[in-house]
């Protein structure tokens, strides 16, 4: 095959890219050659951890958001690779909310296996993409940083698996420029022991805010304080943990809220969600949408409908996650080796994405969104021949882990779950989630 | 006159070039359409203060690296606009160490007068910029950040004054992904109150360790330790001041350096300089130099040899600032005005290099090297119609404060000298730079 495939990025969604090409040759089938460019100099995207905030060795932006004591928000039962499983990685069943040394550990593992480093240039960025309406390629310029040098390659496909939970979305509030603590997003969070013994403050409610606070909380914050604009969250928060409506200003080192109640603090964490952002792209080939489960523009949630030769991966709002990805790799590398005809007409590609965003839009229930993406992972495996699996199942999981959540947020990761890869019910950890202060990989497997 | 030039950054450097332009407007010539495309959403450069850090509401990198409280720690008569004092903007002459707030707004005065604003895009990153050697023109690609839309324009002329104190380079040391406290670069350091009763490392031993350390101790750091590899600072410090040699690891909180001692730290500040740093540009206009007087591959120290249609402002280490970028873009102007004709053949311009080269290199004395940018001031200055100016004076200035710095590190901003503009001794300041916490410039000025 003489087709040339670029992907961007070597995190989850990219690696789910390379590995679905390599199953293909594996299974005998001529595949393209294939180029991933990482920007990194290691691979794993979010899970590749970095003390670095800001930018990076190399003056980019730094990629990673993850810090330091991060553990999976959600049961490791609705992530699963149905082609590589947990025991298949770690030799035996493990907890159900592993922590980020033991997930990286576990995505590697694939990839390894799999063999497909040789196809990624690392400490390589994407400076530019154009697509040639003659020639009908891509011309994409990269900056190799190791070399310090700058160039051009030609490839018939594009597949864009940057992330969206990179590039973080930071509003200002009155006061800011003058107030005299730090204030830092969540993408720059890294050491909760930063805040032992301070008065911190998290803008938002969603899962940063949540998160993060937890973190702060189980790692020594005297207090934390989060605020929402439209609504609380809502648990049963620790004694020293209060939600506050929207903030309206700040002064000195007091925060002011729009109910009229004050809150002195040390630190405000902005857990204000992620842009995408592409800026490397221009505008025939960038992907505008919100952070949605049916994102605009993509047919089937994966093709650009401007531009067919196009792929975005992950670009949605997710409940699902790796399981996802590896959904929209092997459909995309379907379709590249013309395996599946995407429609020619660009009605038809609009058509779809407006019953899919027409599809989410008609309900807010919680279960029916996990089910609408469940549905959407359904749809493309049964496209390709990657393993089916209890995708229903998965979301039993999602079920259980709202309710445990709703029970005890400090407490939700003391449960275990059932695989729906290897029907294997998952050892309960060896220590409550707030005691164990101690995260690493060879702790954590311990059981 | 049909040429069109594009400059990059309206920072000091890129406003001086306005400026210049501006001028020769203003004596009757007739000069280029110029464009100039500036990240920020105003002017400034690195005076344009921001509370942000990592990146910016856009998403790229901020650009500035200017903290809350920083004063010029070299006099503002080493400085001077010589075609606008001080005492024109202000209306009477002010102390010699300025905040930052008042040296934005002279350098604004400025520009406002030259009424140069209408030639800036802000908000508009450039992407990209490729020499086509067929039209011998430039082609810019940008992102125009307020409507999301990238465009390209063509250029005669290409200025690159995106500055060279925006980029961090940050180094890693082992036990740095594992260190329970802070690590910033100097590039994101904000308020010195977030420090207030820390045990503060700065690593370093150049004028931002100087500098931050020094912010951190007037705003009430427990103690400060600076961190030298090749020779301590030297000052006289106040008692809660330590300079240690290199740092050999962190482990926990517990900094261990190479001479065998340890100090426990609650963060640490990486004062280790910035990198030439130009995302933008191709390997056949990137210029690659480090931070020295005699910069690489630049002729007269702005023309670029490898494509005298380009051209580099302010990409020199400094002692000469403000003046010296006058006397860089007054030359360009120039040349791009065909008033000052650039030698044809690349071996000329590169032996212009080498003897600047050669001539830095002679000696490693400081006066040597004050002296050195000083002549280099007066070599532009002498070709253009930028108002000469009593260039030994300010020499005599920088002298004079190397002095003061000696006998009282945390006393020399009291001092005060005459302007070689206008010829008037500064005011002392009202308030001794320790006490002197409101450094507003309503306060400032109150003299």
């Amino acid at each position: 095959m003489s087709k040339r495939v670029a992907v961007i990025g070597a995190g989850p969604s990219g690696l789910a890219q390379l590995r679905a090409f390599q199953s293909a040759a594996q299974n005998g089938a001529d595949i393209p050659e294939i180029v991933c460019f990482e920007k990194q100099s290691n691979w794993g995207g979010l899970w590749n951890y970095t003390w670095r905030t800001g930018v990076d060795e190399n003056g980019e932006p730094v990629h990673g958001s993850m810090y330091r004591y991060l553990w999976s928000n959600g049961p490791k039962e609705g992530l699963e690779f149905a082609d590589y499983s947990f025991e298949e990685h770690f030799g035996k069943q493990i907890a159900s909310y592993p922590p980020r040394a033991v997930l990286f550990d576990y995505i590697e593992g694939r990839v390894l296996k799999a063999d497909v480093r040789k196809w990624i240039k690392f400490s390589t960025v994407v400076r530019f993409v154009e697509y040639d309406d003659e020639k009908g390629d891509f011309e994409i310029t990269v900056h190799d940083m190791e070399n310090d040098t700058v160039y051009k390659e030609r490839f018939d496909n594009f597949i864009c698996a940057s992330g969206h939970f990179s590039s973080p979305n930071v509003p200002e509030y009155p006061g800011f420029a003058a107030f005299n603590g730090r204030i830092v997003h969540a993408h720059d969070f890294r050491d909760a022991r930063e805040f032992a013994d301070k008065d911190v403050l998290l803008l938002g409610a969603s899962y940063s805010a949540e998160d993060i606070g937890s973190q702060c909380w189980k790692y020594g914050a005297k207090t934390v304080t989060t605020s929402y604009r439209s609504a609380p969250m809502g648990f049963d928060w620790p004694d020293n943990w209060e939600e506050k409506p929207a903030l309206e200003k700040v002064e000195g080192r007091t925060a002011y809220f729009v109910d009229g109640t004050t809150k002195d603090i040390d630190a405000i964490i902005l857990c204000t969600g992620y842009k995408h952002y592409f800026p490397f792209l221009p505008d025939d080939l960038r992907l505008k949408t919100a952070n949605r489960l049916a994102t605009a523009d993509l047919y089937k949630g994966v093709v650009y409908v401007n531009n067919p030769k196009m792929f975005y991966l992950g670009m949605q709002d997710q409940w699902f996650t790796f399981n996802m990805f590896d959904a929209q790799a092997w459909y995309v590398r379907d379709v590249i080796m013309d395996r599946i005809a995407v429609p020619a007409d660009k009605e038809t590609l609009l058509a779809d994405v407006a019953e899919r965003v027409a599809r989410e839009d008609a309900s807010d229930d919680v279960k029916y969104a996990i089910k609408y993406q469940a549905d959407y992972v359904k749809e493309l495996v049964a496209e390709t021949d990657y393993p089916s699996f209890n995708i229903d199942g998965a979301c039993e999981a999602f079920f259980e882990w709202k309710k445990h959540k709703a029970e005890d947020i400090m407490a939700f990761r003391n449960n275990s779950y059932t695989s729906v890869i290897t029907g294997t019910l998952a050892p309960k950890h060896h220590t409550p989630w707030k005691d164990a202060l101690d995260d690493s990989l060879e702790v954590y497997l311990q059981n």
